[in-house]
């Protein structure tokens, strides 16, 4: 049941004609309490969609009653008009529920540049509300799927308490930069500013190392909403565990659907001096395009992946480097050891593991391949 | 007659038995004199090959006698031995030639860690010191193609002197991150120190501004030669011009031969307060995938264009940037402007213009599109 699954909330999913299929496209997600905490980030792009701009307001003093999401169009440059088109949005929702627009944050996804109807949203609006149930959430993960194959939910028990989840996004890979939509919420007792360390530490880990073609989207946004309905208060670490096992659940569910792609790719860093170093020599191998190629041929080869951890600053001697593909050493110190011909690279999972001898710290980031599905998909259709 | 067209040098290409196609993989540029200046950059990638290693060393004193080049392997993550391999090249050109082999700069292209066949390459260089001749420079050029469709020389004229190249690279876009390899060689009187500061100030307006995928070879390596044999010393501001356009003339053969392309793009950053900051946009824009994918699909994407800008550190109002492709005003401030439907992207050459409304600096960055045959060529073979 997704977003409903915590006591406290109510959702929807209706078609509010956006979507020219007629399927669902409007999503309505309610908190009603007794708390109203909650944590957001958005995207780090600044050039940043009309939704966001609103909702960067609205999460400030830590209290968001509802979320609203749409797809069918991004809302993102269309100038006053589209940012006006946000707040009536806001407004619509905050009148059925007798409480503030400034409690109420927008979401929206699709092409850039594309006005969104402000009727349709406003009776889309309507019709949501009118459908709100304690069993909702499943319509309103539907409600917010564009190019996505499968709707993506979570739910992670705690002790006496839960959290659940919906998100949207076909990795970073479909078309229109595939923003990443997520709405967390739990009927923990949260205070705000915990809520937002624990969602701040869940991302970071999860959601912030999917870089499926290193496109940042300008819609982004994660959301979590506690309802403190059911009473119980966690530890924050406990709260903090279980946030970033629903994000990681969604995080890999987002990358096994990311369009195009034929292999899920983890590259883990090792022996980093630090954690951020890892990240940026993990990151570099994700965004080579040479590699990821590579990758859908089937084709094991480390020389690309040296090439781009050269591109980097970390620590480490460019003469000392070890790289394993799928557990086989294929570079032990920087010259060729065991055979690639050992590495299998049919099945879709694929791991890429560099060692830098250089510290004690290390992470993870998850990309795609390069294939001819993905250039189909981002050139064949105007988007 | 390319690296050969200035008095005072020799060229020679021949087959050494590197390619499997029996073609000429090995070329020898030899400067006679009577002086020996010359300047040379390398790839800014920290993973270098062995003949970058080498090189490096060479260069130093700012005097290079002899450039020896092949293709068929590039020598990158071979160890100790590989290393060895590129000395032992420099000592047989050196042997020839009654120099010092720490005059000798040797460069390198083909799949990393593969290891060169060392006979094959001394006895190549004693076919090449043979074969030496004035009219040498074709067969040279010949001789550093790898998946070139064409050779890629050039010839400016200054008052008195000239400046003659040669390049290989197909963009950075073939197989094996595509090497760029390139041999300038001038009569003209200029010291070390004068070539130095004129190769930097042409290369980081050409090649250093060509960003075909963002992969950055192990190899990369320019390298000029005066011989001075004009007795005539030009203006350093005369000089650095016609190498600029030498430069240039040599980057724009490698855009345009950038396999599986169907666009070159010029992306032109107008404004900003910078000119780095300038690069940085448009290369942002250059690197990304979904734009780039979007121009092979004939689409005038420019939400595509501003999601890349807003990645950037650059100086600008999100919410005032004009965008137009093919000179038609996409985006004005930030909104939908002119009808994209009035771009016509079928022919190659694309220009992209942002106005950043920030400063008075320029520049600009070439790059390709993303196409099917680029991920087939990086893909279908191992390399």
């Amino acid at each position: 049941m997704t977003t409903t699954h915590p006591a406290g909330f109510l959702a929807a999913g209706v078609p509010a004609g956006l979507k020219s299929s007629g399927a669902r496209d409007l999503a309505l997600v309610v908190n009603q309490g007794p708390t109203y905490d909650s944590a957001t980030v958005f995207t780090a792009n600044r050039c940043k969609a009309n939704p966001v701009l609103w909702s960067q307001e609205v999460v400030k003093d830590g209290v968001v009653r509802a979320v609203v999401l749409n797809s069918g169009g991004a809302n993102c440059y269309t100038g006053p008009e589209g940012f006006q088109t946000t707040h009536a949005v806001a407004e619509q929702v905050a009148g059925h529920l007798g409480i503030g627009a400034i409690d109420v944050v927008v979401c929206s996804t699709g092409l850039i540049g594309l006005a969104n109807p402000r009727e349709n949203l406003l009776a889309g609006v309507d019709a949501a509300h009118a459908a709100l149930a304690a069993d909702g959430g499943q319509d309103a993960a539907e409600a917010i799927m564009t190019t996505d194959s499968v709707s993506k939910t979570v739910v992670v028990e705690g002790a006496g308490w839960s959290i659940g989840g919906m998100a949207k996004g076909a990795g970073m890979l479909a078309p229109a930069l595939a923003t990443m939509l997520v709405v967390l919420t739990t009927d923990a007792v949260v205070p705000a500013a915990e809520l937002d360390q624990a969602l701040r530490a869940a991302t970071r880990l999860t959601f912030d190392r999917l870089d499926s073609d290193g496109c940042m989207s300008t819609n982004d946004t994660v959301t979590v909403m506690a309802s403190g309905a059911s009473g119980i208060t966690p530890s924050p670490d406990d709260f903090t565990a279980a946030l970033t096992q629903a994000c990681s659940d969604l995080a890999m569910q987002l990358l096994k659907d990311a369009e195009g792609a034929d292999h899920e790719i983890a590259i883990t860093v090792l022996h980093a001096v630090s954690e951020s170093e890892a990240v940026e020599v993990a990151r570099s191998v994700a965004r080579s395009n040479l590699f990821k190629a590579a990758i859908f041929g089937n084709d094991p080869n480390w020389g690309r992946v040296l090439a781009s951890i050269g591109t980097t600053e970390a620590e480490f001697d460019p003469a000392d480097l070890d790289v394993a593909m799928n557990g086989v050493w294929v570079c032990r110190n920087s010259t060729p050891a065991e055979d690639p011909a050992g590495v299998d690279l049919k099945p879709r999972e694929v791991s890429v593991t560099i060692d830098l001898k250089a510290g004690t710290e290390r992470a993870t980031v998850w990309t795609n391949d390069l294939t001819h599905a993905y250039v189909h998909e981002n050139s064949a259709y105007s988007s």
